[in-house]
């Protein structure tokens, strides 16, 4: 059976890079479109990326000989749709927001589904912001959006930021199970990758830590929000809990965010080992639907008193899973633990695959 | 003026080369005497230390001539206070809180005051916990210890440890202003220092963080009580508040601990301005009796987005002030910013060199 | 087809978890025996590691339950061996050199075959220094080893020093070219998993390099020699070039040495172009033979200016290729270039498996 | 006594913000002009580096309020000059070289001495490059220079690249001994601050090295013979030997440039012993003139087997000796050593002004 073709637009990025990288030997989608800004329009992509590839895994051979496409000329992607060479495209693009909401759209529009990493359309009323694990239902908000918008197949689909990956699915397994969270202080120390390329100058991080990273904290506090939210109308209903006050910080780490969290509970509050047991046994629709790249176990409970660890756990199950570990009585709220999700898959490109075989296997794609 | 000639117990360590370090050419105290474990005592410390200096600034050439005694010798250390050579010590041992519980007192009982850096007698009830800019009026507990113990010139003082003087004086000058913190909820980020030498193993810490430091949560969230609490008939009745949740990471930094902070106000509430000029104006008793290692000014504010950072902030004023910065509300209590010390100095020998500078003054020494 | 059942002695140490972790799902041979010091013998070997596991990758569940066998009880083994459960030991152990000389031939000795990781047999005169794919024929000593010993089934069979790794197969291809290798200068730069755990100290190396290993330059001038010698009656014959001055030094990263190599060619010099072919087309036994462990290309030449790189280059090929870039004339020898292996698979555990693989292709095993 | 006012061209640069940072309390200078490009200008200089100053130490307050003028406006600084408001001025532009080519000379023909530290003027035969305990003669070709170019007051003198320093003071101290060095490999492990700001991007450079840097090696090779050359007929004859052959490499340390060196003498070969007396004992015209930037003693010695370590020796005399170490004989050639300078201090800004210093002490400025 022959896989489904995708592009990536942005493909010469970062994430993009991450996209590639990732995509290589999935056993549904293969790349046959890649789309970058104009000036590597026309080469072969492993010519582009000469001296441009910054993943510490080499390039696929696989993808060399593409020919770049220039991420602004939908008509050739459309043209390569009909052909039936692009089924959808991961947008890994890094513009100006304005760019970015008239490309997807563009695309859309042309009749190609965009899976997006982009924050640009995060905050669109209809466009789900899908964690696959949390609000897989989310994408069925699709149809409305299609019909608002007057747009036959394409649609726009996004995914959160990073930085709230490690708590998101742990704080959804408790809510599911009956507790429902009222406030949380989070604080990250996360790696350098989240910065993209070249992103954060060594002379800031060796020997260093940076408290501050900008626009990260709103984003922690308020994606949440929408994401725990419910679909009226046509439109996300906002949660109105948890509160979270996010504290973000950059760490001289590769690859990998950690978080320490401190929660409150509402009225019913779980033990410590209730709340092992949750996360330890949570699964959702994409374990059910046994989508590739899916961890099995979508939490990780570590027991020794010195874990997660970005250096020992990032990777685990694909780097798809999140580990916690530390669960312990809080002083000040209920309870507290740490986090820890691989920062460029689980909260980036690995999340966007995902998310697209969420919507394949429910015939959104 | 001849200088006062002072000891250091445990002088091999790292704490205790930290004290060689700063306290060389201290205007008031001179090292005289430094005593080690038995297999050092009878050799000259430069060659003790020859392979065993770990300090990236190199040690003092004045010391090198001095003959090392041994710790467990009190007998040596009487006859050397008697002799006009010793006016006491400074406590940097390493062993077991039993034995180190039993050689301080003996030093004390032996008519040689103790300014102690180890944890042993920091929850002995007539023991003052001093932080010079926060609680120097507990140093008044000595009469009445040296009173219960039937020592004459010897007493016990100590200092807290190292991870929570990045927000105990900012905690203090708001508590000072007439501002009670109920709650807050601490994250810190801890430089590999703090764990002395061998300590963190590399294959541990690079590209990685590890959340957890053994024992340093309770101590961050208990010591702050005794600090803050008053004496009472020869004792300290702790303070009931503020109610601390610490979560301790280490990082890989090799000097200088961030906090990030999240704190509660009782009835009245500070704004950020109001905090701002609290910190920035705070002066306390070692910079009114100009204390040669006290601080200009003991909390500096930074109202850069990205301060303070350990590179950039820990060195300021001999390491001995606390930098604040990315003071704000915050969403979950009232307002949360961003604390660094330098581990060592301000959290370590610093401290307890502007300890002896403080006990001197007040006629103890 | 049931796996051959192989024995790691030292098992509990860094070098032994590497052993484990590179075995699990190994097509030919598994761990079925695992032996440490006499205080964890008789426990289950996932309990043993318990806070004591410290590489990155997880240590594979198969071998929890395998009981700890205490190393010196030669006779266990033995037992072990007769009913068919240990065809031969890894060696990984850490001791003095004497006891692990007199642990190596006492297995030997009851007829189990020692292929070691440890340095203490590396000088022996009939025991074989072996990397793979240049002196595979080294290990047809073996049975003038076995008849002067007096052994039967039992032989010794070492691996060099990993700091030569990334060196001695590239220089060894150019001499099977024809092209004799004089002299060379060697300038290392090595992973701090090269000193096992806890070794180096962060203190020590976090923005720093330590610009000396102790012993590991005469290993790198003293290893080739014999590796590059010949078996004359029975012994080895040592080559007398390449005369290498090796400079090693330790720099902040994880896995994998570097080094820059300046070198001088006897008569006849090859082209930078012919080098690039030599070790490009370079295929020894291990990839005739098809070894599971074995690269498929040992030798990969990067074309970039700025590779190798550790960070990115370390795992090509599950680590077991040498990496080298930078090929171009030395202004003071013939050519330089950089070369890169991965320190604890290529020059330890991953070795020391591709040389049992090599010694059970040659029926040894 | 009034000290001299000088000016720093690109001074909002990292090179820039050196100069004023080791300036600030400079006995002999004070900084009166800042000069950057011209969207800078007009405004002050404190202004204009809010979130642009990358030093870990602050920025000395004395400079925040002095105006920044458009370091393309000559005319500006003539007038300036003409007031007796600049004496001279310290060059560390990072434009493309013509740009600099034609304003270090625009400054000299206006009157204003240039002691630059930019590479475009390196190989101008008549300037000299300076090292102040290497060649300080070399400044004598500036009357030729000025006659030549009909310059009446101004010149330009450069400094050379910050890799060659740890080497060539003790080079030159065996050189001015008698003992002639033929040839020379030579290893660096450079600091991330040598690539300036931005520079090196973290996620290059954690956990990894790189062995390259682009241009690097060919001016570590070449500037040596200009520095040891002679002036004959108002022109550097370069110098024939040693010959150099260079490694360079980037490695995750902040400060501190590391490197070994294998050494061949010509004829007279000096023993581990005399060259360790040679450069112990040396002292150059600069410590003569008892220049304030001069360190006591230019090479320190030390005799531990793992020093010198950037770490815990870049620092050392204000940054300006180099450390040595590990002298001990080569297989390859006659002897070896590790040496460290600290890079942005010696090996740029603060090297640049002893060369002022010492162009001031002859009289020159």
């Amino acid at each position: 059976m022959s896989k489904i073709p995708v592009g990536i637009l942005g493909a010469t990025g970062m994430v993009g890079q991450n996209y590639i990288s990732l995509l290589d030997g999935h056993p549904w989608f293969e790349v046959k479109y890649v789309a970058a800004s104009a000036r590597s329009a026309g080469k072969k992509y492993g010519d582009v990326m000469t001296g441009r590839w910054h993943l510490r895994k080499n390039c696929p051979s696989s993808v060399n000989d593409i020919i770049v496409e220039d991420a602004n000329d939908i008509t050739r992607a459309a043209q390569s749709a009909k052909q039936g060479n692009l089924a959808f495209v991961f947008s890994a693009l890094e513009m100006e927001k304005n760019e970015i909401l008239a490309l997807e759209s563009g695309y859309a529009a042309a009749g190609i589904p965009v899976v997006s990493n982009a924050s640009a359309n995060r905050w669109t009323d209809d466009v789900p912001m899908l964690i696959a694990e949390v609000n897989p239902d989310h994408a069925d908000i699709i149809p409305a959006q299609q019909k608002s918008r007057g747009w036959n197949k394409g649609f726009i689909a996004v995914k959160p930021n990073c930085s709230i990956q490690s708590y998101m699915t742990p704080f959804w397994a408790l809510i599911q199970a009956g507790y429902e969270i009222k406030r949380a202080v989070v604080s990250t120390m996360q790696a350098v990758s989240g910065a993209g390329y070249p992103g954060v100058p060594s002379l800031d991080i060796i020997d260093n830590v940076v408290p501050y990273i900008g626009g990260e904290e709103e984003k922690s506090e308020l994606e949440p929000l929408k994401i725990f939210g419910k679909i009226e109308n046509g439109k996300f209903n906002k949660a109105s809990s948890p509160v979270i006050s996010a504290h973000c910080n950059r760490v001289p780490v590769i690859n990998g965010h950690t978080v320490t969290v401190s929660m409150e509970f509402s009225d019913k509050k779980p033990s410590v080992e209730q709340i092992k047991k949750i996360w330890t046994d949570f699964r959702a629709l994409p374990q059910k639907l046994n989508l590739p790249m899916a961890p099995v176990q979508p939490i990780i409970v570590r027991d020794e008193p010195n874990r997660p660890q970005p250096g020992m756990d990032r990777d685990i199950d694909k780097g798809m899973a999140v580990t916690v570990g530390r669960i312990r009585p809080c002083n000040v709220f209920d309870i507290r633990f740490v986090g820890l999700s691989h920062n460029t898959v689980r909260g980036a490109a690995g999340g966007g695959i995902l998310n697209a075989e969420l919507l394949k296997s429910k015939g959104y794609l």
